[in-house]
This record gives C-alpha cells, structure tokens and sequence, in this order.
C-alpha cells in the first residue's frame, strides 16, 4: 500500500505520524519545500514526510521505529549547512525529522557558568540568554539568526571566536543523544573533569547526525569582556600578517578574541557592492589584517594591549597603515566589511570556493603555491582568500575573470579544487576546516583521508548505527 | 614447548625478541621487577617478558604478532598511574611493552606553537625542551619527573595548570597510534580545524591503553608568562572560595592559573610534617584558598589583577587574611604545601582516598552532605579534602582516627568509597576525575555509568580490538 506522491508506504507514514502527532507531521508539498533544500539551491532532495517532535522520547520514538523498518533519517537544524548534510537525496525513501521544536533553554547554572540548551535553539537564542544572563556565549557565525544548536554541535562549527574560544566542540561539556536504535544517552554532564571511559560526546560532535541525533548539549558561558578594541592594520605581506599575529598572540594570548586575514581584492570588492562599506584607509595595500581584542578587566587594558601591540609592530616595520575603532559602530563596521566579503563575491559572477586550513606557519606558502597554480590554470582568475589567520583557516575562493561565462567557469570547479587541495594536503592541511564533509566533499574523502582512518569511521558507524538509518550518503 | 618460569611459550618469546632485539627485550625476573609493581605497591601482576620497542614499526610488528596469537599487551610509560592501568594481571600471560626508548622530541615549531613527542618522552623532557625554546607546554603534575606522555595522553592527566590551559586532551592536536592489529594512524596533525570525519583523536585519548597504543603526539605551547603572582588567602567557608574564585575567574579569565581550595587540617599536616613548610598566617582559619595569576603582558597587569581582586573579595568581606608571595621562593614555598599535601597524610596513618568532581557550584554541598555522611559512619576520622575547585575537582581524604589500627580502618575503605561516591553520584559528579578506572575502580564504572554508555564503549573497543588484546581487564 504505497502513497503514489512517495515512495514511503502510507501505513509507515501514519506511524511515524503517531509519534509526533499529525500536527507535527508535515505532509504537504509546499510545507515540506523549505526542509528539502538549502538556501543557496546547490543541494535538493525529495520526501514526503517532515516530522517534527517536541521531546526526546518523540525522537526516541521516531528512531526506534526507523530503525525497526529499516526507513533512513535526516536530522535537520536549521538547514544553512554548506556542505549538504541536512538535505534528503532523490530517492524520497527518507524522512526529515527537524528539531525546531526542541527550543527550550532548560537551565542556565550562573556559578557553573553553563547554559542547558535543547538542539533546536537558534543560536542567536542563545547568545540572548546569555547576554540577559550577563554573560556570553561566544560561538557566532553568519548563519546565527538561524542556524541551530544541533546543527552547529553535528557539524563543529567554527566561525569568528574559534581564536580565543574555540569551535563548538570546546564549547560543549555535555550532550543528550538519542541513538539510532532509539536509546537514550543522558550525558548531560556540566563538569570539567571526568576520566571515566571513552569520550563518547566528542564522537557525536562533527558526525553531521550520523550517529545519532542531539537533543540537548550543556554550553560553556563566559563572563563578557568589559573592554572591546578592533583594529584595521594594512599589510604588504601574508607573511607579515602571520608575525602580527604571533606577536599579538604572545602579548594577548586568549584577550586576542580575533585575527583576520584579508586581501585587497576583497576590500575593494565589500566597497564595491555592500552597502555602507568603505575602505578604511585612504590609500590601497596588498593585505589586511583585522585584529579585535578583548579584556576580561578594563576598556584601559584592552586599549593598553593594542598601543604595546602596535609599538613592537612598528619596531619590527610590520604594519604599513592602521585604523583603530572610535566608537560602537566603527567597531561594527570594520567586522561587517569582513563578515561581507563572503557575500560580495556574488555580483563579480561565479566563484569556486575552498574551506581549508594548513599549519598556521605555512599559510605564506599555501598562499604562494596556489595562487601560483591557480593563475598558471586561468591567468585572469580573481583569488579572494581571506579568513581566520590564527586557526590556520583560510576561505579560498577564486572569482571568475572579469567578463568570463560564468557557467563555463563555475564547470572548472573540479579542476580548481585539485589544485588548490593538492598544495592543502601537501601541506598537511585539511580540505575541510569548518564546514564539513556532508554530501559536497564525501567522496574526496575517502580519497584523501588514510584507508585505516575512513575504515575505522566505518567500523564506529557500523557499531552505533547497524541498521545503516541516520543520515546515510552523508561524510562516510 | 612453554618456559617453565612464565605461560609464554619460548617460541612466542623468541618471535616477540626478534621484533626489538635481544637487548630490548626484558627476561631475567630482576629487570622486569619494576614494570610489575606500581610505586605504592598497590598494584602488581606477573610477566615474563618485557618489550621496549625502539620505533613505531616495532611497536606495529608486536601489535600485529599480539593479535596473531592472541597475547595480551600492557602498554606501559612511566609506571605512575594511580588506578593500575599500566600493569599486568597475574596470569603471567601478557607482554608490557614500555615505551620509555621512544623518547626523541621529533620537532619543535615556533610559529604554529607545537612541539611533535614521542609517546616515550618524560612529561619534564616536554616542558624542558618547551623552555628552551622560549615557551612553555602547560601540563603539570606531581609526578612529572617521571611520567611519560604517552600516559599522560592515555589518562588524560589533569594536574595543577588545568583551570587555565585544560587537561592532557585540551593540549594535544594529533597523534600517531599503533592499533591492535598493527595497522598505524599517522594522525599527527598540527591543524587547529579540522572537520573532515569522526573525532578519532579524543577516542584514544583516555582509553588507558585498551584502544591501541600511542606512539607519538602533536602537543601545543604557549607564551611564556610575562607577570606571575601566587597569594595565600585566609576563609571562612567552602561558599566563600566558591565566590571568591567566581570574582576572580570574572576578573582574570584565563590569567587565573590556579585556583586550590585547602582545609586547615591539611596546613597541619603539611606544616607538622614536611620541611620547610610552615603555617603562614598568624592565626588559623578554617578553609584557604592558593591563587595563581599569570599575565602574558607585564609583571604589573599580574599584580593590578590581585590587587583589583582583593578590593572586590573585601568589599564583600570574602577574605580574613592573606598573604602575597612577594619572591620566587615565596610562591615555590606556597605551591610546595599545596603539592606536599598529597603526601603529609601518610604519616598520621592510613588514608581512605577519592578523586571526585561535581559541578562547581555544588562543591560546597558536596563538600557538607560528604562530611557529615563520613563523620556518622567514623566520629572521629579527619578530613583532609582539597583540590582544584575551579575544575570542579576535589581530592577527597580520609585520614584514620588518631591512635586507630591502620588495618582496621583501611578495611573500610570500601563503605567510605560508598559513602563519598553516593552523595558524588547524587550531585551528577564523577568518580574518577583525572585519575582514570584502571583496575581500581572497573567495576564501579560498570556500576554507575548507564547501560547504554558501557554498552557504546564495548561496541567500540570490539570494532578497534576484535582480538580483545589491549590492555584487557582495565577500565571495560
């Protein structure tokens, strides 16, 4: 008894519908869209089922009975991933169980210093919470409006705070899980220490919902700094932005909250297209650095921090020109400019991107060695790459030549990414350095990772997942 | 064909010695004595071989003949481990395969902060070669004179620098394992992001040895501190360190690198028995609390941090009395009481120990609820708890009545264990802190950790160790 608009039969349809309830339960073409594709369009898939349950034991449920029938399941947050693990595939054979319900901020322990969120708060949710709690949460990236907990936990996600905080996965102490087979793991533990057995939490984070889906996750929080500068310095050379950055590191050390590295091409691209962005300084230089530092103590200290930072870079002759941020929206604007530049690529027509890291030492040589290779492909390719210095992570993004097909380039996109991927992992770096595997990098990497390594993913997959239910045709 | 002094067969022995050579292979009881027995003399077991491999191509062909011929192996670094993970059973069954001639510094980078060990290296041998190189790697314990890294890794050692700088697992970035069946992971990435699989690391890391055996390890440094301040503060209550140490991890972030929480018994002790320790205040308190605070800028951010922390701790009347170390000897004399409280017990008898955490906020209820519990069971034992409370992290001591039989109360050991455990277990804590399961706590493990978590940590120690060859009888 199969429902002619899926390829899930009706009868399964209805149980999974008992869990959640049919008002949960998304059956409608034009409610089910949105949870079928992601934003930019690049991944779609089909299904004709979207649950959405409102507590563990609706997800245990759910989990329970998809294990028992063998029906495959796509965790999904709020759905801005970029590498397309959210997504269902084509068959429509998989049901989409969205957590946005689990929205709840169930605690928030003042001395501990942690907050107890469940996976469908948005992030932005949080970083509220914190704020009124008078204390911060630092993980912030662009999509924080709407992303979700979940999502950033499943994917360990980076962003602009990885320098001083670290990525998801340092933010999180403690996780409830429920697991394909529809088990329960109430690790909601909120302590510091605790060496009893195999770290389980840490094989949930980054497993892009592979392994089970998060319900909950104890957060670290953070007192707020009490002095903020921002700093806009011009550069002639990556390699002068890396000794910067050591010495800003070895003066500041966790005060250093942000170290950017940016090009001129990305500066004159953000004042080109993006509204109320300008190029802070009145002449042009080869590179920036944008450099953004905190105090836990004063706004003296914070300020004391850039003047000795900026003394002992004018000793060694590092910094060409600079712009230190007056007042609130200066502050802002400076970080727009970098948050921007993503988006600025966009009107200069198609743009082949990279998310990598290598040793922080060797970006100066990254940096050369593509480029190099790059331009030998398309002499007339724009390379925008920018991105967070201090995590060794650059966004590595090469815009078309001006005027160019845009198709014609954007179908050079394989072509790009063995070059640029093959200086990473000469390098010893990662082709993937925040955004993850998913269905975009899947088979580069069974390609680039060891044998042992991808086997040894396989065999923890085969032992938490055994009916092969969550997520399937995701990373492994 | 099996030598009469072990249940290794000579032919087994002979294949193993092959692998290292005969002068790395231990045979004559008088040299293999030590790796039998730990320090303490609590744990010891039989074997009648030894293996010191001299690279990980060794350490891969022994694996690979274990799992052959179904031998267990007992991976063994400094012999330091308190819950005797690193000894052999009685059987006389298994080979220890120390790793202490694995102990060359690979490299030492000064841009990407890193230093590459081998597993082998003296955690001392680290911070050393750290030094030289003008930084410094932060991991810090009693026993660093002679613990290995490989260990350090495999228990995840806590120590005194945790607050600031995290344990063993926050300090390491990538390892190089030899698994059970041979098969090496050269995981020796220096990368600060990496999203590409499964976190393969933090599995090892803390698996006591029973996963695989760590042969190498890519570990982080850190700028030397510039201003270091060390104060002895004189308390009322357990609740007021609690605030006390909330100010100052508001005030510090991470410049606070120490926080240790002291009863005046363990003064006593240390003060009554170990040289050159002396009570210093005038007068007695009841709890104290040692403060260390390090700033990367200055000698003087260090010393305006105190000072602010004080005025804020006598605005709120937090501290009766204090002392600031006001020379090098001062602070090493302040930090030698803290480290020599370990040791003072001994003398006044025997000790009933615990290595517990609890969220931080309930130290203080931990630290009443346990109290009274034990103090019903022994009116007169005396209670010397103290440790890191910043991690949540309390050494809890029970010293024997004065003038008791040290037998008698030594056989209590286990009704106190249920006593301190219950009310930890009650608070969500942990039982074992930083000193891992081992064999001293295996079957407590199995006790409070859910079904589900042991029934995970099986699965994965079958998909890594299907020959069941490492380490067995420790931690699962």
């Amino acid at each position: 008894m199969t429902d002619p608009a899926s390829s899930l039969s009706t009868d399964l349809i209805a149980r999974f519908t008992a869990i959640v309830g049919a008002s949960h339960a998304l059956r409608e073409a034009a409610d089910i869209a949105p949870h079928l594709e992601e934003l930019r369009g690049l991944y779609h898939g089909r299904s004709s089922l979207v649950l959405k349950p409102g507590s563990v034991e609706e997800v245990s449920a759910i989990l329970k009975l998809a294990t028992e029938t063998g029906t495959a399941i796509v965790p999904q947050g709020g759905n801005t991933g970029l590498v397309g693990a959210q997504t269902p595939d084509e068959s429509g054979r998989a049901v989409v169980v969205s957590m946005s319900r689990m929205n709840r901020i169930r605690e928030i322990d003042l001395v501990g210093n942690v907050i107890v969120a469940e996976s469908g708060c948005v992030l932005a949710a949080v970083q509220s919470a914190a704020n009124e709690a008078d204390r911060m949460f630092p993980l912030s990236l662009g999509s924080e409006g709407s992303c979700e907990i979940g999502g950033n936990l499943s994917s360990n996600a980076g962003g602009t705070a990885v320098l001083a905080y670290g990525n998801a996965r340092q933010l999180c102490l403690g996780l409830e899980v429920v697991l394909p087979t529809g088990e329960i793991w109430s690790g909601l533990r909120r302590l510091k220490k605790d060496n009893t057995g195999y770290d389980l939490r840490d094989l949930f984070i980054g497993a892009e919902g592979t392994l089970g889906i998060i319900t909950a996750a104890v957060l670290k929080l953070y007192a707020r700094p009490k002095g903020h500068e921002v700093v806009f310095a011009a550069l002639d050379t990556p390699a002068d932005a890396l000794e910067l950055f050591r010495l800003a590191e070895d003066l500041c050390g966790t005060s250093l909250t942000g170290f950017e590295l940016m090009p001129r091409i990305g500066v004159e691209f953000t004042s080109r297209h993006i509204e109320n962005v300008r190029d802070p300084l009145p002449e042009p230089y080869p590179w920036y650095a944008l450099i953004d530092i905190s105090s836990r103590q004063s706004p003296e200290a914070a300020r004391s921090m850039v003047e000795e930072l900026f003394e002992a870079a004018s000793d060694k002759g590092l910094v060409r020109d600079a712009v230190l941020a007056e007042s609130e929206t200066q502050k802002h604007e400076l970080w727009h400019m970098r948050e921007a530049m993503s988006w600025a690529q966009q009107p200069e027509g198609g743009s082949i991107k990279h998310d990598v890291s290598v040793p922080i030492a060797r970006i100066p040589e990254f940096l050369d060695r593509a480029g190099k290779g790059v331009l030998a492909a398309e002499p007339a390719a724009r390379i925008v790459a920018f991105g967070h210095i201090g995590d060794g992570n650059i966004h590595y993004n090469i815009s078309q030549p001006v005027g160019a097909d845009k198709a014609a380039f954007l179908a050079r996109w394989h072509e790009m990414n063995e070059i640029v991927h093959g200086v990473v992992l000469d390098l010893d770096g990662s082709i993937s350095a925040e955004h993850g595997i998913g269905q975009l990098k899947r088979e580069e990497l069974a390609a680039i990772r060891q044998p042992i390594e991808i086997d040894l993913m396989k065999r923890i997959k085969k032992a938490f997942d055994p009916a092969g239910i969550m997520n399937p045709g995701k990373m492994l």
